[in-house]
């Protein structure tokens, strides 16, 4: 089978175009979009790369529900609506089967968050995966890192950690329980806050999603908004299987600096607390007060036992690093 | 120096917003862009992979302009004007001297044809370079490839070939002279006929980028166009310096299959081509026409020796070939 047909048959009317604005799909030199009236585009572009991102064997279904739900959760750390997305794939060699399991979670994933696949390249090569995702906000209204003010209060949709626990269970090839496969699915399966986030814009004063750590993360957010942060290390929402699985102490750490969580990090303004968690009384997931934000800037972290500055290290590709 | 600081140093503002409408690049989540009104998004996904579209060991200078050039020749095939761009960049290890030989050709590329570098992403892994750049079209006036009628004439800008050589020669570690600097340049530094193409919207019929080769990249006109063609062998278009390097008959062959020339080929209706070559008068790419659409399906070439059916054979990542 030649490349146009494998793109053919698995790439092509991928997914659901739910804002109505894609004219042309896969199979021209470029697809169109026509920008819908009153908005701007937001997009972001991810890569995963094996051995670096996801262990060598891992299965193509898995593979696919990491790649798109990191991705879209760069847009749901701007409030946007999703739209349509592009997919370049490198492969070692044309798989049929591969590219069928790859492709289904993908195409179901895609129908459920309403974006459409709408180009992409295949190429020959070491499995490497990048993906970029487009939305919609209306104009003015994208929630960006640079907004956050003293007295802010600092929100996380979720829980924080299970990621990592997830991978670590994969390094040690640890048996399955259900522990495991809910932390494991957290891993490989994460879940863009998109419907929740959607519900910030226009309330929050920042926001960015969590895949270096939260301390990582919302170090991101003090730079751009020049403030500082406390956070409470033991308001930080822990789940019953990461407990479990790693004890109070690790678990403690891995919501800190483990990444990949792909939650929403957010600030609101003393006025809009109120206003906001109304909204989301009878919304699905959870949000918790984790922290302040500050004037003074730095980064501290607070317990029964005190205070401590700490320094942001998140995961990071090319530092070599210790864990802190 | 880490991930963030390296994205910093060599790839924040990188190029030139010619259209004005990005709100936001490298720094969030997402970047933001307003879409002028009255216009259609046109873009592009492209991936090089060591190895596979070029040499281990290729200068990162040529690397850039290779990937940027035909990433951008895309836009061209739409008839689209340049916007923004983003880079996915996966490098073996964390290497300043070779960033900053790659981000300088990138950045002069990208200020001389108006596009501005708005986000990314940099991960470890086997050298593999993804560009997705971004263009505008006046709403319904995007050049297609299905417009194509029989009795149109086929045009291509430029010469044919040269890329095809360009690469042989650096295959066969020739040694320089001036044809040889000329054809290596031809393949390292594509120039997107994005001027040209821009003349020929509202007036040509069908429009693609010559990346596999002309007789397969005409082949997709054909195809989405439901027609046949024939092109004539002895009208294409060869530099001097082809000629000279491979002598007619292969240069014939290189012309028509060679891949990665980065020429437009179109198609114009009868009544436009008096318009269209007025125009190109005095514009610096010249334009030859080579063939003619048919109503009948297939391809056929023709010379003095007469008329032969051919089949499309392009530049395929993925199929055992043969060349025909």
């Amino acid at each position: 089978m030649d490349e146009f047909e494998l793109i053919r048959q698995y790439f092509s009317d991928l997914g659901q175009d739910s804002s109505g604005c894609v004219e042309l799909g896969v199979g021209d030199d470029c697809a169109i979009v026509s920008p819908p009236a009153g908005q701007q585009l937001v997009f972001s572009i991810d890569t995963l790369v094996e051995g670096t991102h996801f262990l060598p064997g891992t299965p193509p279904q898995q593979i696919a529900t990491r790649l798109l739900g990191a991705t879209l959760s760069d847009l749901a750390a701007m409030g946007a609506r999703p739209g349509f997305f592009t997919l370049a794939l490198t492969l070692p060699e044309s798989d049929p089967e591969w590219l069928a399991e790859f492709a289904r979670p993908l195409a179901q994933m895609a129908e459920r968050h309403g974006v459409r696949l709408v180009g992409g390249d295949t190429t020959k090569g070491p499995l490497t995966l990048t993906v970029q995702v487009h939305g919609w906000v209306d104009r003015g209204c994208a929630l960006r890192r640079d907004g956050a003010r003293p007295g802010d209060a600092i929100y996380v949709t979720g829980t924080l950690g299970d990621s990592r626990a997830g991978l670590e269970s994969l390094l040690r090839n640890l048996p399955h329980d259900d522990d495991i496969a809910y932390l494991q699915r957290r891993f490989y399966a994460p879940e863009p806050r998109l419907a929740t986030a959607q519900l910030l814009t226009g309330q929050a004063s920042a926001a960015i999603d969590v895949s270096d750590g939260l301390l990582a993360d919302l170090q991101h957010i003090l730079t751009a908004s020049h403030v500082g942060a406390c956070i409470e290390l033991d308001e930080l929402p822990l789940s019953p299987a990461l407990r479990r699985f790693a004890g109070e102490q690790k678990a403690i750490e891995w919501a800190c600096s483990g990444g990949e969580d792909f939650e929403i990090c957010f600030t609101l303004p003393p006025g809009h607390e109120e206003a906001v968690l109304d909204s989301l009384v009878h919304h699905e997931v959870p949000v918790w007060k984790v922290g302040e934000i500050r004037a003074s800037s730095g980064l501290v972290v607070r317990n029964s036992a005190g205070e401590q500055a700490v320094s942001a290290r998140g995961f990071n590709h090319f530092s070599e690093q210790t864990e802190s």
